[in-house]
């Protein structure tokens, strides 16, 4: 299940569940998912990774939809399968449809291929490039 | 410079300059980075990279400059030097405004962060999350 | 199970049998966890990494317990299924309480989130970092 | 320098401002490395970012030196040149080593390679590493 | 199984058969594994990946098993599950014998090691290394 | 330079200059490189690596090229620069031509691509891959 199981919502101290309450209001859902409840045996570290998130992924100069690709991206290319699985599953809700993970995909794929390229071939940056 | 040098459009080969100058028209540019020059010794490669680059890269279900912050994700997250500092340029031409970028940022760390919060509390994937 | 099948100790020949017998003298323990098992089909391999894992480990100017959470970190960083659950019950053997292994996650996320926000904003190194 | 330059104090916000000086005072130093002064940019990720590092890195369970030699292994593990620079003048600081450093660094090096000899022989994880 | 199925080839298009019959006719088999039912939902990167696979695995320089070797490596050193699974059966296709796999994985085990060891300790280039 | 400085060979204990000798001696050369000399300052992991090396990279069942050449592909995928500049000199010297090097390059980043493809797809393994 996860190294030091699960808290549900029944189990959970009111500090626990003041922030399973505000992942559900956040969310519009009734349920929390395993990653929330596996770190809730560290109530400081719950609550300061949920507001992280709810602050971060939140609309902005980026809106929702691509700031929940860029979070699959990366978990990709990380190789992390739960968080492939939980946040295809968000970024589908936010509005991702099939053609969007497609083209997705294959972006990340470039990416990680290039990236490789560049340093196997040992390329020095572009002066155009730098930053001074 | 690169491992095999690089190679200057003066010196290339026809097929080689060929690739240059779809590079350049396609990005509206007169120059040619250094990727591409450290490549030019494998034309194979050269050219079916640049090949896939163009198709994957253009606008379709994701718009060009989501494509380039996506990419721009990935290079950071594998700490890739050249590929961070080239892609920054082209997402900035691509329209990534420094609150965009900032707000990418912020996202690549955070997702970083959780994709090892989750393997390191070894958080099984919700039912709801499988795919079946 | 293994890409080449694991190697019971019933089945082992003397110098797989004699490295066994060190791993279960070393760490009080009378049985062999997968990991030997599989290498043990390369008993080169096998006896140089359990007396380079056995040296390394072993208490000197850092603890057992420091060696193990940090064993553990790197593979949680990694995202090494096997790893995370051998070493996590490694480090709980050495010591480490439920606490303990909950701050090392809270540093093990942050690191990650913090080296891609350095390499992402391509943040040079500052002077008095530097070694010459 | 920096993809969207420094912000120096003199130069900084009010806001800005306030994290540098509990930077300086928490560290007890009278300057601001430079992945703060290029964070300045987005207060709000400098702001969130220092105050996770600050309460995530303060003596708990864990001490700051074994914190901070955490910090540097997987900085080491993930190849990015600011943060190992960065962590190994701060764990210095928090009081490690040079012998600490070599055994640290050995630990690393030795979790890297396993790691992938796991992965590599697709070793099953062990009935008892199991969590249910 | 997998994010968007997988699409069987008595359901693909005239496209998608095209590349299947392509595959089996290049590997002299008579099915299809999971990863192009996968990426056969998008056709473009399912004939651009096939496409360059079958370019850059077929003997050159390289012979193929050392090609399949090098991707069974990277796949390890990346921890990807599929990869290592299917990339081991390929390489033994390709000639790959047992003492091979583990002399191969002995060489990631020691670069995965050596890569962390060069990176902690902040080792710079050799002046004879330098590419100028 | 060095986190903890280099150690030249005038310099040195008996003890590393004896494995500082057999570096040149096994690879018949008159010089030291950074790597060595920055790990001298830890004796046991120096005589520890490189017997390790020493052993591991010999020729067996792989050749010397092809092992090198290993161990530069998981460098470039690493994104280790030191590595990358080392073990390409190294893969030179044991006779990597540049067009055995241009098909490495290649093979490496169409490895990275696919291994995110496959993980990105959350494409499950196929029963005839599967180990039992």
């Amino acid at each position: 299940m996860a190294t030091l199981g699960f808290i549900e919502y029944k189990d959970a101290s009111a500090e626990v569940r003041a922030v399973y309450d505000d992942i559900m209001a956040t969310r519009k859902t009734d349920w929390i998912n395993n990653f929330w409840k596996a770190l809730a045996h560290d109530p400081a570290t719950l609550r300061r990774t949920w507001a992280s998130i709810k602050k971060i992924m939140a609309p902005g100069a980026l809106d929702a939809t691509t700031k929940e690709m860029v979070y699959l991206a990366i978990s990709a290319t990380n190789q992390c399968g739960y968080c492939i699985a939980s946040h295809t599953a968000a970024a589908r809700k936010a509005g991702m449809t099939d053609e969007m993970f497609a083209e997705l995909m294959a972006v990340v794929g470039m990416a990680n291929e290039t990236n490789r390229l560049a340093s196997g071939y040992q390329v020095e940056i572009d002066e155009k490039f730098l930053i001074r």
